[in-house]
């Protein structure tokens, strides 16, 4: 079977190191010469909305699924009319708009902070005197890693603060005094049946990921999978859906979805029976899916801007090294490194060893 | 990094998989069109002796190693010349002949079944006359998977039985009782630090490998690493080698050495914490080794001539599949389960599961 992903970075190389054991063969549609998937399988270098190499990709794969989901709805659209697409235009739709994904949780009654559309200075103005302050101006699309938003504190921030923005639609939410950030992973098959990782505590730094530890018995894994649940059912979502949610007063309020494996699931390729990456694929091949217990105590701490010396991370007793071959650059992720452990107590002597390496 | 490989078969495949995460990217040289591990790196499709792609794959790559042992000595030798090889000439010298592998043996005290090499007729009838039959007559080079090899029950089996077998050089080996077969998967770095994964029962069929079984506290261990050590010092190896011993009463007999990962190592990739194929790379480009410790219990089904349909392989609980992408055909090795178990009951329960796909 041959896999055709859009995008080729790390998500589509991690993608194809899982698929390929199960005899998969992969393409990956990307404009950047260097795209790292690309050494692990065919690469067409053409831009996402180029409908002569979509066609090419939608003759040679069974199947396309993306890396990432602000493709393009016309791409979605094209590839669809020769080819299955895996998760659905629909999903993509909800999920690369924050619009469209805060009210889809409303329609489902699963709690997420306040928000307001905002298509002008005025109505961010009368969004900030309605929810208060601070609040958080996200552009609509094409946000990630901490990109395409603000924090607004005093009323100085708000003045033209949609012009600095781009004067793009954007989404104001209530700032939620939350005192933890936790990320349910869900894989669903085509027929419907539906897995869940364990809950991942997840810490961020400027906006992007940097350790994710996988729970034991989390309090508030049925809820979470619960709301998940929802959501998927309601997309009729095929593939692996990552749910970011905060912890306030003892209960969740969702943040964001994203429809494809997420880098809060790295941690299962070594710490869970089937990896994120493994079931994803399974799942829109229309195989059974794996199972999603973890195997011993896992941690992913991510390498942002470089990795540490090659030698100095695989020291580390029980480390694990995910290195994405791409070029390194500040404020890019390049690399991870996961943990698996006999118990917690290790787990949290390791992580400091491998935080001790980026620290330097 | 990157990795030059001459052979581009399973074993380089899962090499790719295993060092893409460490950053190392791969070329194979393998005059075969469908090299299945051509999936994950560049090849170089050319004869072993063909010393232009060599020439190119040595400028090209910062060391070179082997996926087979029955590389041309003048292949060793010319990239020898322009770029690290491992492991040595000597190494493969010595591995890709029986004579010269079992002389070794004798030199360094190790058991091993009483041999004679075969020049002619009149050396195999003065070597049945001395050794007795039973006895395994077996070509000195290019054997492998039970080929090249005839057992000699009775006189009638002994006439004319060298020009049978291609006159060519051959060895006589002294049949021996044993009641079991292990081996010792063992990786030795540049600097000399030497370690091993616990021993594996295998079982054969028709001389090809169809079951390993990694063992816990076997009480052989000692001895078989001890008898490894001898050679991986004698030979100043660098990498993984794999040791196949007898077992007779009570101890061992070495049958022979494999300058490679190995079949009977498969089982690492989900069943230690650092995988013979990581470990191996690691070894080769001169980075600290990984621990060899089992996690779980584990065991390797090997599919010969076809992969059972993998929506079956892969439903069974602990099962991982790995499928090399190559051509079904009967008496090829296309692919194998490795099964990662929480206890040993789980785990004969489990090979019995794809042991019956494959008896369809």
């Amino acid at each position: 079977m041959k896999i055709g992903v859009i995008g080729g970075g790390q998500l589509g190389r991690m993608l194809a190191l899982a698929g390929t054991p199960l005899g998969m063969n992969f393409a990956f549609l990307d404009p950047a010469p260097d795209a790292c998937a690309a050494a692990l399988g065919e690469h067409l270098r053409a831009d996402y909305g180029d409908q002569d190499h979509l066609r090419q990709l939608a003759d040679e794969v069974d199947l396309v699924t993306f890396e990432f989901e602000s493709v393009p709805a016309e791409t979605v659209a094209f590839l669809s009319q020769f080819v299955p697409v895996y998760p659905s235009a629909e999903a993509l739709r909800i999920a690369r708009d924050r619009w469209f994904e805060k009210s889809m949780f409303k329609d489902l009654r699963i709690p997420t902070p306040e928000f307001a559309d905002i298509q002008s200075q005025a109505d961010l103005d009368a969004a900030v005197a309605r929810i208060g302050l601070p609040a958080v101006l996200k552009t609509r699309t094409l946000g990630y890693d901490g990109k395409g938003q603000k924090v607004l504190r005093s009323a100085a921030d708000v003045e033209g603060t949609f012009a600095e923005l781009g004067s793009v639609p954007c989404l104001l939410e209530g700032f939620v005094p939350f005192t933890g950030e936790v990320s349910l992973i869900a894989v669903r098959a085509r027929d419907g049946e539906t897995r869940f990782y364990p809950l991942v505590h997840n810490t961020h730094d400027s906006g992007i990921l940097r350790l994710s530890v996988a729970s034991s018995d989390h309090p508030l894994q049925a809820l979470a999978e619960d709301y998940s649940s929802r959501v998927l059912k309601q997309l009729d979502y095929v593939g692996v859906m990552a749910f970011e949610f905060f912890e306030v007063d003892g209960g969740l309020k969702a943040n964001e979805i994203a429809p494809r494996v997420h880098n809060s699931g790295h941690w299962t390729t070594e710490g869970s029976q089937c990896s994120q990456f493994e079931n994803h694929l399974r799942a829109v091949a229309g195989l059974p899916l794996g199972s999603t217990a973890k195997v011993g105590e896992s941690a992913m701490i991510n390498f942002i801007g470089e990795v540490p010396p090659v030698d100095q991370v695989i020291s580390i007793d029980d480390c694990h090294l995910h290195h994405y071959g791409k070029a390194f650059k500040a404020g890019r992720k390049v690399g991870h490194a996961n943990l698996r452990c006999a118990d917690q107590a290790t787990l949290q002597a390791q992580i400091l060893k491998v935080q001790a390496l980026v620290a330097k």
